[in-house]
């Protein structure tokens, strides 16, 4: 069964992640025009901008670009995850990109808590290591990652 | 002394990626409105996206979301890094933001192959590991990461 934060993002703190945590942080969608517009600005490569270059690829259509994929990921990993006013991220581990995010996938976000511990040189915050897993509407998994954030103690 | 890959990026082959190459791929800045911007759409944590907020934090200001620094440097390692018309990644290894990237800030990128191997199962590919590296003006290191690229072997 699915765990639940603090609604109030305000209210979200270390003791709110526990080992074994499991996340639904919500959902999104994406079209063709929306991936060319982020590939063109970003990660302008054929499969990702051009659609007569990618219907003769593997793919057979433009596909999302990953870095595309991440950053719709993070407007949920930021409301439905992450502390209100929260503090910068060490990095991130593992990100993988198996099968491609096509135009008009609908992609469920599901982050588990894999390790927490207090800091050991900041008493008022720890270090979370999550894993973050993107599914299509078929289930499958499109991308993962295993984030690192850092969240404050509840102030005692 | 840095590498050169051919300045045509259809004439970019496995060949050209050898372990210990050192590419320097170009320079890229970014304004104050720029990071706003970029992390209201995807990353809206106040760090990023609040300047009064930021400027009583660690930081003093605002700085970019590290996914906004990865987009950016993105568009630098596929114009000048990656062959046209290519393969997709399998994925990121150790993605890292040791410092923050401040509006203003002149980031330089480096890419340095750390293996590059034919692949077992398709023999007109490579998997090359490169190591990513931006540095700011002062010779810092902002971010790096260990990206998989599958590279085309020149055709025969």
């Amino acid at each position: 069964m699915a765990s639940q934060l603090p609604a109030d993002p305000t209210q979200r703190f270390l003791e709110h992640y526990p080992v074994g945590a499991v996340f639904d942080i919500g959902s999104f969608s994406v079209t063709e025009q929306e991936i060319i517009e982020f590939a063109r600005l970003y990660d302008p490569q054929d499969m990702h901008v051009d659609p007569k270059v990618a219907a003769a690829g593997p793919f057979g259509e433009v596909i999302a670009s990953g870095w595309h994929t991440v950053s719709l990921m993070m407007r949920l990993f930021v409301a439905n995850f992450l502390p209100k006013n929260g503090l910068a991220s060490p990095g991130i581990d593992e990100l993988r990109w198996p099968r491609p995010v096509r135009p008009g996938d609908l992609l469920n976000v599901r982050v588990t808590i894999e390790a927490a511990r207090l800091s050991r040189t900041r008493p008022d915050r720890g270090l979370v290591h999550g894993l973050v897993e993107v599914f299509n509407q078929k289930g499958e998994v499109v991308m993962t990652m295993k984030p690192m954030n850092l969240i404050r103690v509840r102030p005692s």
